[in-house]
């Protein structure tokens, strides 16, 4: 028996589709039309100088039947993109949170992942009725009341993705409604999206059977969609993607190869291990990365290092709208 | 380009591991020892005629890379288990419920999987204090009033994975300590375990990269531990296991071969879009399964089907367990 490794890629690269050909090839998501009327409606009720920002969050997953059993899914519980979402509202952006179903949610996220439950948080008060626990009443009470205070104000509208494909035709219909108020729009691209998908029609009909031994999976590359993004379905927006790897050694070069083939603004690097305390800023002007990181113990004390990263990230954006405004003078 | 299909399955049975080198090649979970204790602590804790079910609910990960990304995932929100679990407590049964991290748990599960999320069920009250939405405090303080009981009673023990790895250590583990108690404890194996994985030692050990075209994954199968765990693990308890297909032609044949092959109790099959409302029972003396339905009517109306599949099987369990109280006198 060789040992051969069991992860493999190939050099095929013209299996590589293009984007169009991913849409022709693929069915859209069944809120895409909901999705489409909310947005539009929602851009249209901003102020005309409202800054916007699009975060995605959470991770996409490949099924790999058509029924679908069983699929290939990327690491992310959303943190980043709902602890974000939350720092955009508080500078004043109406946030368009697109996110993986059941992932973390803006005010939401600190009780919904609990390993306890919901009922954790209640108890019996001594008249018999139910209350939320004391420790958590100031807490819950203000992440209640800015949620409802941002939604009551038309300031956040969630939309939700489950597969890749559900993603991709989400990003290219919302990228559409809001590129034409050009610089004002910020796209934060959090969502760990993934990287090989099998198409429909090449899938497996019912569940994959085990009875026969090994299984091999042969996927394809997904089309880069950040090259369109950038050049085609919004050309004049913010757009900062983001870079995740495990392997030290590669974060920066991949980070500044990805700037100099689509040419969009910023890029976050992250670490897989080291995420919540440290990132890097990459930009096509800079030679080296601004750092941003907070001390370990102040993210135990409830400290998200979004908060330096949107802070930052916002005031380079709101250069980047004046820059547009001078150009266009 | 050749058409080739990519979701095959080649037949190299020599590939298939048997289950005592899964376990010398794999790393065991970090709450093992914890698991361990705690589950010797809950059975001796209960009187000597106590039924005890070891529920397994919730889908299985499997890592496609040491520091991990990406990962196949088996479909599960852990509907099945999370509600039968209620069932068994409700006819007197201890539950040991090996559960899916983040997957539905008994009582929380009406909540913990809204789309809202936990703020949609809070309020102000007209005072200015945090409450449950009035709609929501009866049911809610049903939950947590059972939920706090079966809990202060020692009857309800959690306990959670998320890799096929430490699921398949734990159910040993767990198998080897109720083994002992013989025909008084049921295993209601619902958990959708997966049936291919990448051995640790041959997986990628940094974030697969995307720049190369393809990725063709070779998985092995996973051995099938319903064998072990019915001849060696706990021969003498009340096995139930689960077949979930998509094609109704294969659900019958899957059945009844699994029943021959390991020679446990029941095998309760399923079909992933019929299953909330129709099951089928199948034992190895009877010729045709035993039909389980709700109308769907009733499913709306919050009628569970494990009511009625857990009260069958519950009775079964009993008959059981008198015959080898027969046979042993």
């Amino acid at each position: 028996m060789s040992l051969t490794p069991s992860v493999s890629s190939s050099v095929d690269l013209r299996r590589i589709i293009d984007p169009d050909t991913y849409f022709d090839n693929n069915l859209p998501p069944t809120n895409l039309q909901w999705a489409h009327d909310e947005v539009a409606r929602f851009v249209k009720s901003q102020a005309p100088d409202q800054r916007i920002v699009l975060v995605t969050s959470g991770g996409t997953t490949v099924p790999l039947e058509n029924n679908t059993v069983r699929f290939v899914d990327n690491f992310s519980a959303g943190t980043r993109g709902s602890s974000s979402a939350e720092q955009f509202l508080a500078l004043g952006y109406a946030v368009i949170f697109l996110h993986r179903e059941q992932s973390l949610q803006p005010f939401n996220r600190h009780y919904s992942h609990s390993t306890q439950g919901m009922l954790s948080y209640l108890q019996r008060a001594t008249d018999g009725s139910l209350r939320i626990k004391p420790e958590w009443e100031d807490k819950m009470g203000r992440d209640l009341d800015a949620y409802q205070k941002y939604t009551a104000q038309d300031k956040l509208l969630m939309v939700s993705f489950t597969t890749l494909s559900d993603y991709l035709f989400l990003l290219r219909e919302v990228s559409l409604l809001v590129a034409g108020l050009g610089p004002q729009v910020m796209f934060y691209l959090a969502a760990a999206v993934s990287d090989f998908f099998i198409p429909s029609h090449s899938m497996s009909e019912h569940k994959i059977q085990s009875a026969e031994g090994d299984l091999t999976l042969r996927m394809n590359q997904v089309p880069k969609f950040l090259g369109p993004l950038v050049k085609n379905w919004a050309p004049l927006c913010f757009i900062v993607s983001f870079k995740l790897e495990t392997d030290p050694q590669l974060l920066g070069s991949k980070a500044r190869h990805a700037l100099k083939k689509y040419g969009h603004q910023v890029v976050i690097a992250n670490m897989l291990n080291t995420r919540k305390w440290q990132v890097w800023l990459f930009t096509r002007e800079e030679i080296e990365p601004a750092t941003i990181q907070i001390d370990q113990s102040d993210l135990a004390a409830g400290h998200d290092i979004e908060q330096d990263l949107v802070k930052e990230l916002a005031r380079r954006h709101q250069k980047y709208i004046k820059e547009a405004q001078v150009s266009h003078a």
